[in-house]
């Protein structure tokens, strides 16, 4: 099932005598502007590709050509590295690996860095392994980082599975693993917590890459102990300072351009106003949702961006390609187009607005115009992968009902504030009403339920939420609920809410709108409850449906289906909810629903 | 007896805990300039350091001082990485890897990649694993590069132990090897020879780096035809377009200046005034004698050199620290001063001229102003690695005669030339006297020896050299005597080339130089007849009394003792003599001592 490219070491025989124009080339381009990322060059270079691999690149590579080779004219056009990207995570396009990266391949993405950190939350090693299986199965390098923080926050949620240091070392066996993931429980990192350590030095013992992830804006003595715990690189800097801080300390700054990440803008002017050794930058998505690979490209969208931002077009490739590879120590494997590395190369008219022409990965010709031109075989999903979603019982209005507490007319609920544009709520209050001693939400503040659907304990947990701008009679639910993924019901009417939660119990998760009585839109997302295996169009399609049934229901905010998917994000303040309750993350406590006068 | 070193991942605990302010660090450097080689810029920071690593870096160290700390004042002075030697031999110091780390350490060296190809020659895999098991031991950091080809020409010499790939495996699992040493059969690997190319695959395999020797100008496809096998780097270039080439085809370009190699001032303007990105530049030494060690310097050298060529200081430091470990995949351990690697650091009052000042190795001080603070420990070297001149017999003159053919009054010989300041020789003709039957030299025509030492054979092949301005009655003999160090001998009187010969088989190894029945000097060398381990100065001082000595007897050469080790290379044109008589390296066969029509 492995799509295997044998390596260099088992074909350095056949490509040394492609070299020596002894055996033929499976293909040669010529006629192009090759984009030598190592020199930092540009040269009128030709290539030979044998057995997957670059064989010769030189200026005539005529003696390469035999009867059956096959010869590609670039035409003036230049060669390019695939492109790498530095970090992402495959479920947050809401694809399987081989949709997305079905997806991405015709924007000339042949390499990504993937933690399969959200199927880690909902099934544990093993999904880290069926993720990890399809992902070798695909045409293009796709290599997984083992996710080291799940739960992101112990004690304030319960997983469908958790990630031990074990788990970690088992797993850096394995033929795809290329390191571990963002290591975000920094404070655990800088407070010494042992599993934390543990996990890093699993992987640094198995001479692997250590993922970072330092989310605060303090550059002082706590991130310093962060650096000295061996993460090797960071996604998480917004700005320039922060670029600064992470390259001057030996770790690699990955600029994120995801869907909703902007971060490369702020940060590259280290590179193209201070001048720093561009060695150590690599530009990576994080996130992208369906859309923004159908509509907008991917890590082609990247690099156009650095350019656009000033950086050199050449630096801009080498921070989405040699640079990358050095980093998870593939340099001699892939990130360049020189003799033994993978054969992932680009044909584009321009370096600039890169249009990404022609793409070959391991040698073959992968996506022409746009347009991908092989198969992304699908790995055999077993059944506890598409039903995840145990809810123990089906659910009705009752079970979203808040009761007050007793003889109250009225209570002071904390609510969480949804912020325009922003990741962080705010902990608000609100009066409401009690009717028949059940609290009722008013106005602009409704009610959230964090569904357990993992342990089919039939267990919600209630609490409101304002800020959407929902109105009438309407319910959302999402399975995807960072990071444990639960079930998040969002609704003005509980019987709506029952029924759009009992819906995703009954398709395996996905997201579902629901408006006085009729689904608005469904996006079937059946694997864990977090991807779906159709192609990213169809998927992108319907997200767009949900969107607009979100607006239908009276939604204002940008993204306001991220904001919905992160309210149970327990790792960022202020108030979120999770399976154990309302999360105070301003104290890490779970906190009353209640304020303690009312 | 291994000096060891904990791993990153095994004190990572304590590191945080120190730039974290919990624990005290066992070292601060403050008020110093730090030369960032990752982002390539100084910066006023301080530096605090645990477990023999880097802790913390950072403006302002007060945080990890206690009552036990070291504060070192660097007083504005620079803190540059200690300073790595990408490729090189240790023999070529005629000094064990103690003592040549002695000799160095104050030099600023912390950090060399040697490949034990002479000792391979003479003892084999348990020689390659006796200097790698004592540079292990030493107090800076000495990795081993496998020796790749021993014979360097089969068929046309007999070493005393064979390399196969099977050894080249094996080895791979020590703990102290980086990868395989400079593959220098390229012909070999051009043509596809299996024995290169397994030694290779064994070496890539192991995730570690091949390294490559392609001693030829020829840039075309016989070039890429080496590339295409594995070799990550090449230190063989004496030229701007060999520079070119091999960061092109992403190799890395390893520029010398050894004690006669003067490879740096050629190639550096492939940076300096092409432009290429100098990430893919490394500087190296290759071959120092004694002399250079004691009286110039080593990486401190030709780092300094770099920079009189017109490098931008931290990039020639850059070439010298990160760009070397990053090559070996030791980029995280190692070449910078950043949390987590080792603490190898150098202050020095100037980035141009570069004293050495003070050299921190590991965390400890290991030499102050020039002089060495530490101990650099001996291997307990066996009697078979210390009586290795096996010669089967005592020689007399009578081994040395060259019998004419039958009745002739003069021959016409074939006379190995030596050219001044060249590694080629010239094949000469020389009409030489029959006295008695046996042919004499006359003139610059002398005779010399290929006595055969490793197995006791007693054989000793003869023939005749020129060049060297030998005059009167003289001999010379020497068991470093590359590459299958057998014992060369020369001389214009056979009564001496014996007794020359007989000494060396007395002292296990070495040079003697005799004139008029009495020894005019001897460099002892008795570990393996290649290495002494007398400190560096007392060898420098013996070898200068050798160099004097050949004078003495009439020597004319620059570099004649180099000359003379050189005269069993059968690699390199045109002549050269082997124990297996006389070799035409252009035509890489046997040839008569006699020309035909004699």
């Amino acid at each position: 099932m492995e799509n295997h490219i044998k390596s260099w070491a088992d074909v350095a025989p056949h490509l040394v005598a492609v070299a020596a124009g002894r055996s033929p080339a499976d293909m040669v381009i010529r006629g192009g502007k090759l984009v030598n990322v190592q020199t930092r060059e540009l040269l009128d270079w030709q290539v030979a590709i044998a057995a997957g691999r670059f064989a010769y690149i030189g200026p005539d590579a005529s003696h390469c050509i035999g009867p059956d080779t096959e010869v590609i004219e670039a035409d003036g056009r230049y060669l390019i590295p695939g492109l790498c990207d530095g970090h992402m995570h495959i479920e947050s396009g809401m694809l399987t690996p081989a949709e997305f990266a079905a997806a991405v391949i015709p924007h000339g993405t042949t390499t990504m860095f993937t933690d399969p950190h959200e199927i880690a939350n909902v099934l544990g090693l093993r999904g880290v392994r069926m993720m990890h299986d399809e992902a070798l199965m695909q045409p293009v390098n796709i290599f997984t980082q083992m996710p080291s923080c799940a739960p992101s926050a112990p004690g304030l949620e319960t997983t469908g599975f958790e990630i031990s240091a074990d788990d970690v070392a088992q797993a850096m066996a394995w033929p795809g693993i290329i390191g571990l993931g963002e290591m975000m429980n920094f404070p655990g990192v800088v407070n010494g917590d042992p599993q934390m350590l543990a996990e890093m030095a699993a992987t640094m013992r198995a001479g692997k890459t250590v993922g970072g992830h330092y989310a605060s804006p303090d550059k002082g003595v706590a991130f310093s102990a962060y650096v000295a715990g061996g993460a090797a690189d960071d996604h998480e800097g917004t700005a320039e300072a922060d670029a600064l801080a992470r390259t001057r300390n030996g770790m690699r700054s990955m600029m994120r351009l995801g869907s909703a990440w902007y971060d490369v803008e702020s940060q590259i002017t280290a590179v193209t106003q201070k001048g720093l050794d561009p060695r150590n930058f690599i530009l990576c998505t994080d996130d992208c949702h369906s859309g923004t690979l159908v509509n907008d490209g991917h890590m082609n969208r990247v690099v156009r961006h650095a350019i656009a931002c000033g950086c050199d077009p050449l630096i801009a490739l080498q921070m989405a390609t040699i640079n990358t590879a050095t980093h998870f120590g593939l340099e001699r494997e892939l990130g360049s187009i020189t003799p033994g590395r993978r054969a992932d190369v680009i044909l584009t008219s321009d370096l600039v607005t890169l249009p990404i022409e022609h793409v070959i990965a391991r040698g073959k010709t992968v996506a022409l115009n746009g347009k991908i031109t092989v198969d992304c075989p699908h790995y055999d999903w077993p059944d506890d992968a598409r039903q995840t979603v145990r809810m123990g019982k089906l659910l009705d209005h009752a079970d979203f009902a808040v009761p007050a507490p007793k003889g109250a007319n009225s209570v002071v609920a904390k609510v969480i504030g949804v912020v325009e544009n922003q990741a962080p709520t705010e902990a608000l209050t609100a009066e409401l009403p009690v009717v028949d001693g059940v609290v009722e939400g008013q106005g602009d503040t409704y009610q959230i339920a964090l569904v357990e659907r993992h342990r089919a304990t039939g267990k919600v947990v209630n609490g409101f939420v304002s800020g959407f701008g929902y109105r009438g009679r309407m319910a959302i639910a999402s399975t995807v609920a960072h990071d444990s993924h639960h079930m998040i019901v969002v609704g003005t009417d509980r019987a709506l809410m029952a029924k759009a939660a009992n819906r995703l119990g009954e398709v395996g998760g996905g997201v579902t709108v629901w408006k006085d009585d009729a689904e608005l839109a469904l996006v079937a997302l059946p694997i864990a409850g977090l991807m779906s295996d159709s192609p990213a169009a169809e998927v992108a399609a319907s997200a767009d449906a949900m969107v607009a049934a979100m607006a239908a229901c009276g939604c204002t905010l940008n993204n306001a289906y991220m904001q919905h998917s992160l309210l149970a994000l327990v790792v960022i303040p202020a108030l979120r909810i999770s399976d154990l309750g309302l999360v105070d993350v301003t104290k890490f406590e779970i906190t009353d629903l209640f304020e303690e006068n009312t």
